[in-house]
């Protein structure tokens, strides 16, 4: 196994990103990252026949258990939560147990949330099997799940103890949900780095054939971007919100559509040429984004869901603060701040693209 | 409206406890400790109609909604919790929102998990209106709710912005809660202030008449030593766990007999005794805190609930680490440590007065 290592570094908190090929598969030793003598294992039944093995085989003598979610957001609720406290508590857990999440974002989003508020935190770590959640939910300590009314209502920050992302785990994942983790990649490029953009543009293709080199790279800048910006800001009061690029429209698709009809990373697709759009940023810089984002395979644009039933969808979104809705917007590619002060008159357009 | 302040020192996250008679009668001002321009009220339907009017008018021009839940400790559960969302949602309310827990420890510990949990933490404000509350809870940022098989399994570290203790409130307490309030209190003394201790015994029959100055110097002396341990040790690493001296016999009793069949503070009473004995101390400061006890008209003993079911609910108490069961022990009155080194005879001796 060859295997690259980052951290994230927050203190106390601190933490490493093991990066690599053939790390389950090879039997990663995790026990060194365990608080005790225990752990539970929360996968889903999509992700456990595939790896399931393989992560007790990295655990050593460890006493493990395993709970198997249903796959899909749609179960990404406090019900679920429940079920694996239930579990832990079945199983006598102690302070001293670790919650290991075996799976994609939505797997990864609740255990670390079950794991921040059982016995008020236990240790967590995050093994993460979709691009989605190697390159952008595994990392940074963000954890919830969601109300019926919106996304991500109820959650914690709790960070993990480790993130260990084996790049083989991509070769079982569908190709719809491997062109969702390349949106959150583009974003990085567009809101911070545009030498990476212009990389992506280069080796969209080489990506798209999941080249093992080109993955490695393009997870390791994405993991890199995104501790920075962590470190930087831990709990999202200033430049951690760059990462939300995107997501005030992405959630406002997602909560009109239903949850699970669109992927998160094809809603925050068609959410970043929106913002872009917003920003008023040269049009040849909108249409690099939305050129690379098409070759990507993701939307280039919202489905036709209307325009006001999208602006009423953002009134509830978190990055609202008082009356007037606050973006991340663009200087140009590369270049991402936080703004309520922009042209009404170019967000009424983008969001007319929603219209019939 | 004359009011005592201290700080518990938590570095970004210091906050005052303000101590006084009249504060809610008198409108003490509120709104400069709130995140932005709405909150949230918690309260229950025995508080509600006594005090909320006088917090609403501590609120000025604030956007003030309120839920009132049912009160007792049964509904402390993550349904409640979901609830408070549910309001927090329904009312559309954004990050700068903050949460007012007006009430009893229950009140307070689910309100403040329902503020750690909506977006990921919102802010929180404690008027603690029991005896208990004021001297324990509401202080140090321990929030939760209890699981079926367990007391506060569920929960979070969540700090409030301000604790508003107005000593008034305690004329409308019922004696038998009252009393249960004065159990934390003796804990105080008994685990690091034979001061304090000795100060209780000569003044136990002013504060059971409910005199007004010796209650706020028993409340400020209990919250002085509070704020010290949680100052030193937030999230219960090290001196913090002093504080669950009797807590791990307390819980046993009350998971035994079903929560609420004893209150909080009569079982920690009774877990005292028992910690104590288990200590080993001179018999002469056992019969010292057993009089003290009694003298506050609290349970002397536990409950004839057999030794046997007593340990086995023990076994599942957050403050076991491994396989061997740890307790807050005495080496004096006024001298309390944590440790898994004492007599397995005195433990037995101490569960066996829960024989018939």
């Amino acid at each position: 196994m060859s295997a690259n290592t980052l951290t994230v570094e927050l203190g106390e908190r601190s933490y490493p990103i093991v990066i690599g090929a053939g790390l389950l598969s090879q039997g990663f030793d995790l026990t060194d990252h365990l608080a005790g003598d225990s752990c539970l294992i929360v996968t889903n039944e999509t992700v456990a026949p595939l790896y399931l093995g393989d992560v007790r085989a990295c655990l050593g003598g460890t006493r493990v258990s395993h709970i198997e979610l249903p796959d899909g957001e749609s179960f990404k609720n406090l019900a679920t939560v429940e079920s694996i406290i239930d579990e832990l508590v079945a199983k006598k857990s102690a302070r001293d147990t670790t919650v290991i999440a075996l799976g994609g974002g939505v797997v990864g989003d609740i255990a670390g949330f079950a794991a921040a508020c059982y016995m008020r935190g236990v240790a967590f770590i995050q093994v993460p099997t979709t691009l989605l959640a190697q390159v952008d939910s595994s990392v940074g300590g963000k954890t919830g799940v969601n109300h019926e009314r919106g996304k991500n209502l109820i959650g914690a920050f709790h960070q993990p103890r480790i993130v260990l992302i084996d790049i083989d785990t991509l070769a079982t994942l569908p190709d719809r949900e491997f062109r969702a983790g390349l949106a959150e990649i583009i974003k990085y490029g567009a809101i911070v780095d545009a030498d990476f953009f212009a990389w992506l543009e280069n080796n969209m293709l080489g990506l798209l054939a999941r080249d093992g080199q080109l993955l490695a790279h393009a997870i390791r800048r994405s993991c890199e971007l995104k501790a920075q910006l962590v470190a930087e800001d831990e709990r999202e009061s200033g430049r951690r919100a760059l990462l939300n690029f995107g997501h005030t429209f992405g959630h406002a698709i997602e909560n009109t559509m239903g949850y699970g009809e669109w992927l998160h990373g094809e809603a925050v697709a068609a959410g970043m040429i929106m913002a872009a759009a917003t920003s008023g940023i040269a049009s040849s810089e909108q249409a690099r984004l939305k050129a690379l984002i098409e070759l990507a395979g993701l939307p280039g644009g919202p489905p036709r869901l209307g325009a006001n039933r999208l602006r009423a969808a953002m009134e509830l979104d978190k990055k609202v603060a008082g009356s007037r809705l606050r973006f991340v917007l663009l200087r140009s590619l590369g270049d991402a701040f936080v703004t309520a002060d922009y042209s009404d008159e170019a967000l009424g357009a983008a969001l007319k693209s929603a219209d019939a």
